[in-house]
């Protein structure tokens, strides 16, 4: 089962379990399709070794997934239309019983192993692959999807330097990362990006524009700016949002890459522009990196399970890969800390964090 | 000179130029630094064949750029502290004599090159070399930069397609082309997009909606959207901004793709993402195809200048590289005809243009 | 049906076939396997839309191809083992009409068009899409696969660059095209190769010599070489064999890169490598052009079926997609012609052709 | 001083030193010209941090490299026109007294470092950073160059793909290599190869054909094998070369690629083809990954320094960057183990390693 956002990687994580289980153990492997909605509809089937042929260079996930489905709270509709929401998760037994599955690999995010984990109060044993394109897993130096992440993002970031330069302008690329800089950090300095922005520092508006009018006195006439969608500003929250009073909601204006081109544009006089790069991002053919990973991390999934290990997460520490408890991650956040030999390359080369 | 936006492909007219002048007449070449500006700052230095050496793979100008300078309308500050738009053409035309320039090459766009007929008429040759990454200028069929905006914007399909695929949403992907829609059409056709929106197609809301919803009847829950950013819709103007009685300016809320989701999303329940790839598409080395042809228009322009002809802009006319009136694309644009073959293809494997 | 070698954007055909066909005409389509061995073996099946579905963006082709099939000497065992080559077309016609075939795509080369052109005598109408890696098709400006090949020489070419600059060497990078240069002009001026040896041109050795020289005067201590497989030098066959008289057969000691490079080692004592690019340069995803010129070839033929047109060739001619007779092009080649613009614009900035 | 072969991220470790040599401690820093050939001939420049912007995304070295000087062994010619090999070194001494360099940062391989060995032994302090792009450094789990190489073989690899699958052909891709395996591993595994043979298992050729019928039989008509230049068949060397009793030198018929394919051929009868990557691997530029790893052992390098360290190797141990003694690497190779769990994880998937 894959639940949460798309993430390169998941086909050859489901690759990778299927045809070891198929080959090397004999079991039969069944897909449960888009996350636990599967398991609430019985949308179950079985997977062969040829319905994961040719997938590992595939971006997405062959099972489908679901981001908001909890069977803990799943919307019934009543005879008179009425709907509620009922916990379903006896009917999701009821579906494990019936295909006789004795695990249930589950890959996915926070919130796809804190539903898994309801089923294991239940006595379903759980193996979890983790799954977050932020690379902000507790307890993993790396994730699968990450470094494709960084490629797209570098990639962008490339193209924008020589429109930056040939303009003269600033330039800010706005990656993912809500509570981890780790994509702007390392998409930052693949790309030699001049200033980077991250959630776990925040920003002094004042040291960002020093930083671009600095470039302009050395005769540099343009900045690129790598910034983290997560970042906030010192000492205060990031106003995105304009209130109208006729309005009903609030007005989104644009994230923060948005809010710091125009306080640049401002207080310098420097013409900023900002691309966003959203979706793409996540979606996509991995780079080799993350194939080789998700097939490390399927593989080492399955073997947790041949070896009787019950309810652990697969994780990658240093070098080996291994597992911790199901829940050990839960709720809590690898960030970038201050001092990250990354960050701190980044800084004695010349580059600003803002602060 | 260069003039106007980024476009992949300037630093291989620049090279063809140099080179070609060098090499086969002997000449003496200089570069004007950021379009008109440098012409008015005498910013105007000599290129030698060593200064266009390996500089063909590489996006932007090595000239720089300035879009907005118009020497007719120059912003002059007095003794007083006063700024006038004065008309500096006759500086200009000192600073041409001073290093006794025979011809200016112009690279650029529309503007650009009306900008260029004020020197014509003071007696300056001026070859064009005409630069639209939106391939629209009438007269050629293909101008160099678009065939890269088309990989760029491509390559973000080709990753949207599988996020749109495992989560069952419609993605939407807002390409540029505020008058004419080449790029959606060619790069919605290259990446399979189930409806493409152009410029030349103003879209009907309902129909868009239908065909979202008649792929999901056909099993395939999700859909794929390349829209142009000057598509409007069938009978009315594009409501892109929030009027808020309490605040001077309106309130810009997103462009032609973001008003698709929402309309999207409220007429079928089916979750809408859009994407805006904005400055990644005329960024970054160019494909081998906008070489190849960056490179021929540059070798004509010269070609042209040593064979006596004055004031002509290179086109390619079907396979021909030739050259026109300098002047003859003049505030025409080449758009999608609705007889257009591709378009046609397009339709009936299947494609929507939301008419 | 697909015949002959592998070429980006087959798939990209048999897409655009199978849903106009389905969806504009509602008629039935059947694929044919490994071209005319399934026409030998009646291994032909139903294609429905679905089955042409996300099929656009792959390499090879999903129908298969067999290089060497020939139904007029295909080889037949009796009873006694004995195999002798016999003519099955009348086999082939039986499950022509079995399957009761109206007309039948012919997508491939040479030599597939003059196979079929065998089954037009027997009364079989054939519409022929002509695919030639190397674009050398007489009578068709450009052919889909040729932009991709064009990319990833191009790619090598930019990779081994800057290795050559590195190391003061002279690096050979030989490319397809045996009888026509276009990939070897196209990729060589995209990549600003030093020298660029096309079967058009015979090289004389001592050119390229002095050409690579002659950059070491100028300060400039490596050369590019982009030469194409079926060049041959001035005067005289290539010699790529070594003849042992204890050996039965010649020993092939490389192509023509290998001579050159060995060539250019002895004479100018400059260091000298050569890359063969092989099979990677027509596998692989499409380049956008080649998926938008597949799918209007594809779309073209199936058009041309529908107007009851017969034995016809899809072209390009301009910018226009039109028909010839099928076997028009039979044995003719499109070479590289010495006043080609691209050769041209090439020789003007500093290329040699060896000559 | 960058010696020996090119490898993506030179440029990087480059920058990196130089910028924080200047920004963070106010160094004067120099850049020695083609490996020891530039300290014997006292090609030594300054460096600023100007002249290493903008080269973290090129491929090669601003600094040129040199495969074979070694200073002890220097071809010094006499006035009459005799060569013979002498020890420079005391020249090169003089050089690096002349400039009054505290340091040398040597960037290169076993070669180079031994190299710099000779001089530490003259009281030079010499800070190493390990090239090598087999990512077969002992005591560094990875060095940068490598991720560049495993994207190019991949690429290559998922190409050559679609050929196979459409013409039913074993394929093989022979990649860089020579002792120890760890490039074919990984993008043999990226691209999900079905055969992968390593320096580190000889191979059986039974094994290897029974592995490429044992897929024909289950309906997969090809087979693609990623195979590393240096490995050998089980219990016997590898007969590369043909030996004609005319001729002075043995003819090199091809590497093991080559070898293993004809030997598939006629074994099985299944067509085979080979394509050797050769030099595209090692240039270009470098992946995010790389350019991110350069420029932290750039910065490690300075660092060490700057604590007062001598003769130390930057390497990384897990997931941590720090240095050991410059020579304890040296003659030593990091192999792939026979539990290698990446390599698990491929048999368990089904992949043959030919043993």
């Amino acid at each position: 089962m894959t639940g949460g956002g798309d993430c390169p990687g998941l086909n050859a994580v489901i690759r990778a379990v299927t045809k070891t289980a198929i080959y090397q153990y004999g079991l039969e492997v069944f897909g449960i399709e888009d996350g636990f909605m599967g398991l609430v509809q019985n949308r179950i089937h079985p997977l062969s070794a040829n319905d994961v042929s040719n997938i590992l260079t595939l971006g997405g996930t062959i099972l489908g997934t679901h981001n908001k489905c909890d069977p803990t709270r799943y919307p019934v509709t009543d005879s008179d239309g009425n709907t509620e929401f009922k916990d379903v998760s006896d009917r999701c037994m009821d579906h494990i019983k019936h295909h006789e599955l004795d695990a249930i690999i589950v890959i996915g995010g926070d919130g796809t192993m804190s539903g898994a984990a309801n089923f294991v109060r239940k006595g379903v044993n759980c193996i979890g692959v983790p799954k977050t394109i932020d690379n902000d897993l507790e307890g993993s130096d790396i994730t699968f999807g990450f470094s494709t992440a960084c490629m797209v993002a570098t990639e962008a970031l490339d193209r924008i330097h020589t429109t930056a330069a040939s303009h003269h302008r600033a330039m800010i690329v706005e990656v993912m990362g809500r509570n981890a800089g780790w994509l702007a950090l390392h998409s930052g300095v693949a790309s030699g990006s001049d200033i980077i922005l991250l959630p776990e520092i925040p920003y002094d508006i004042d040291k960002v524009c020093q930083a671009v009018l600095n470039r302009s006195k050395h005769g540099k006439r343009f900045s690129i700016l790598c910034v983290s969608e997560g970042t906030k500003p010192k000492g205060g929250e990031l106003v995105v949002d304009h209130i109208d009073p006729n309005s009903p909601d609030p007005i989104r204006l644009g994230g923060v890459g948005k809010v710091v081109a125009t306080d640049i544009e401002k207080r310098t006089g420097i013409e900023t522009r900002t691309t966003v790069l959203g979706h793409v991002q996540r979606g996509g053919t991995p780079v080799p990196a993350d194939r080789v990973l998700a097939t490390e991390f399927g593989h080492a999934a399955l073997q947790a399970l041949m070896q009787g290990k019950e309810n652990r997460l697969i994780v990658m520490q240093g070098r080996t890969v291994t597992d911790v408890d199901l829940l050990s991650a839960e709720g809590k956040q690898r960030i970038v800390k201050l001092d990250n030999p990354i960050l701190q390359a980044a800084r004695d080369v010349g580059t600003s964090f803002g602060d």
